[in-house]
């Protein structure tokens, strides 16, 4: 994986900031995170291969289900079990999944264990799937304590733990998002040792670009308070929702932000491009490209009448196509001066995606750090939780 | 459907400046679009049932197929063929979705009738169905005249054409969307019929409020340069994209903005709402609220140890549940004095989304006259267009 950046910065004592910020968290263990690579080792040996069933089924929200998601949709193929993700209450959407799925196994997902859309969705499929205290197609993902771990005890149910110092949005390498892909048939150690190769080389100062980003981005958030993530890959579709997340949540407080926006490439070339070359600036931009597909695939070669104009990619592959895509684009980008940044990952293996989603983690600790917020809590949200519970 | 402004604001001038602008684009017949409820009305009587086919399959990108994809997911329902979008140059994705396809009615869109990555996908199709010349199962939508409409004629192909006059984005009551639709089994007569409805409404002036919003906006873009729509409901993903296209392609120009961005209810309360809250505000936020979702499902009375905390919905719907947290959301962000507006539509039907449709398109033309900018090009794009032909 290589990150490049195509904006010049230097500020030594901000970047080194930025590297002992999170040298501590990591240290003091204060934050759970960054030990997931090691505690998520025991859930690897989970054992599902006892229960029949033919889909999984997560019923989580936010980051309960998005890194998941996100993940299952870069690896999935003809061997994965189909997994649904019951994520919003709206009725349409959980009828339309529940009449496709006929044997799951289910995992209801919520760290504080009393999400009002995961409980009430949780109840709906209690009676759609009949399902009793006992089941062994019923599976509790939550923090030590709390009331789904609790009723979880009282129904005999199988519980995995959250650890207590692992928010939400950065809990994907936990029992969160490990235990769900091992249930759909996806091995997820190379996920954490490439979290863990991540880790170790920066805090080994191999990765130097990252307190270089976080330094650049915090300084000048005023100045760049959005940042685009243009990913260029279907594939990437939930990883962007899981970033928009990830830096939403963390760096949207104190009257700070730095405003996370997810595009797929080539489409959104077709829709946001426009207003990044002609508007009003004030975005960093980053970019990915994924150098193989692992699924060859050519662009035939051939020729159709007065549609000549095309051919100069015929016999090429659509990798290359997609690819010079994303170059073109950067290119006619930097003429317009963004800062711009390009994570290169050689293909979509469990190994890249770990470090990419470690990346991405320890990126949103550095600037939360510099920004000097607290990257971790959300407290906006409550206020809409009171005022929900009073309407009832 | 009704239209709620939670913000203060009067400029009669600009109110009328943008009413009388739209009404010179509309008279004048200048721009296409407004005029699609009559001119789509040949379309409706397109029969496809002496063809067999099982799936339909739509390649086109950006404003060829994100907003038939929009209404598709919107309407979609037992009775419906599944519908294929092969919009992107991704080899895994077009793998994945080939995989899927049996015997297909195959719609090429393309209104320049040269996008590359629409004839690349094109020619990789026409080598997996080993598609000829005279083929029933391949239509063509695109400009008269365009190199495609050449190919299709040489071909001997069904052609359907795309006024002059509508810019890409503003296709989708064009034969752009009304032919796949139809091909699909939905019938869009009220698509058109609602869209005329609200366009007349507007022109006789009851639907003065979009007036207000336009000035609103357009006057106030650098203190509010970016509009988050958060619509309620999973089955507005793609109409939320298609939103994202028509606004930043149209209002991102000549060193202004409108960046829109959007967010689907309840789901990014959990991701982006904690930006919202604590932020830097800069933003309007637009709610989208479905009163009806034609579906009643009840969050069962199911009462769970340790769980009663969550009881206070049991017996109710998640229509009211999800209804409420739009409503809690949007209280909350009042309170931090965001401008905030909100569209109620009753259900779903498809002459409530010709209505959604027609606002939002005749929205983005009454913001872009008055911020005084083209709102029907995209001189952007090509600088990208010209470094990738240089690329091979």
């Amino acid at each position: 994986m290589k990150f490049e950046h195509y904006f010049d910065y230097e500020n030594n004592i901000k970047e080194k900031e930025a590297y002992f910020n999170i040298l501590q968290e990591y240290e003091s263990k204060e934050i759970g995170y960054y030990h997931l690579p090691e505690t998520s080792q025991r859930f690897l040996n989970t054992d599902f291969s006892d229960i029949e069933y033919e889909e999984v089924i997560v019923i989580g929200i936010g980051g309960s289900s998005l890194g998941t998601k996100a993940i299952y949709e870069m690896i999935k193929d003809e061997t994965t079990k189909p997994m649904f993700f019951l994520e919003n209450p709206d009725p349409r959407d959980i009828k339309d999944k529940l009449s496709k799925i006929k044997n799951p196994l289910i995992f209801v997902i919520s760290k504080s264990g009393k999400t009002i859309e995961t409980i009430s969705i949780f109840k709906k499929v209690i009676n759609h799937f009949n399902l009793k205290p006992n089941s062994s197609h019923l599976k509790i993902i939550t923090d030590e304590n709390s009331p789904l771990d609790k009723f979880a005890s009282s129904w005999n149910l199988d519980v995995f733990h959250i650890p207590k110092n692992v928010g939400g949005r950065f809990s994907v390498l936990s029992a969160v998002g490990i235990v769900p892909l091992l249930a759909a048939g996806i091995y997820p150690k190379n996920l954490l040792l490439g979290a863990k190769e991540f880790r170790d080389d920066f805090f080994n100062k191999k990765e130097w670009h990252l307190c270089k980003k976080a330094a650049f981005y915090a300084e000048n958030y005023k100045k760049y308070p959005i940042n685009v993530l243009f990913a260029y890959s279907t594939l990437l579709n939930s990883f962007k929702e899981w970033f928009v997340q990830l830096f939403g949540e963390s760096l949207g407080k104190d009257g700070k932000e730095i405003m996370p926006v997810g595009h797929i490439g080539s489409i959104d070339q077709h829709s946001f491009l426009q207003l990044l070359m002609e508007g009003m600036g004030r975005k960093t931009i980053t970019f990915i490209k994924i150098n193989s597909f692992e699924t060859p695939l050519i662009i035939p070669d051939i020729k159709l009448p007065h549609l000549e104009a095309t051919d100069f990619v015929n016999g090429r592959s659509f990798e290359e196509l997609i690819n010079k895509e994303c170059e073109a684009t950067r290119e006619a980008l930097l003429a317009k001066e963004y800062p711009i940044d390009e994570i290169v990952i050689d293909d979509l293996s469990l190994k890249n995606i770990g470090k990419l989603i470690m990346y991405y983690e320890m990126l949103t600790s550095a600037i939360g750090s510099l920004l000097e917020i607290n990257t971790y809590n959300q407290p906006g949200v409550e206020l809409g939780k009171t005022i929900l519970r009073n309407k009832f």
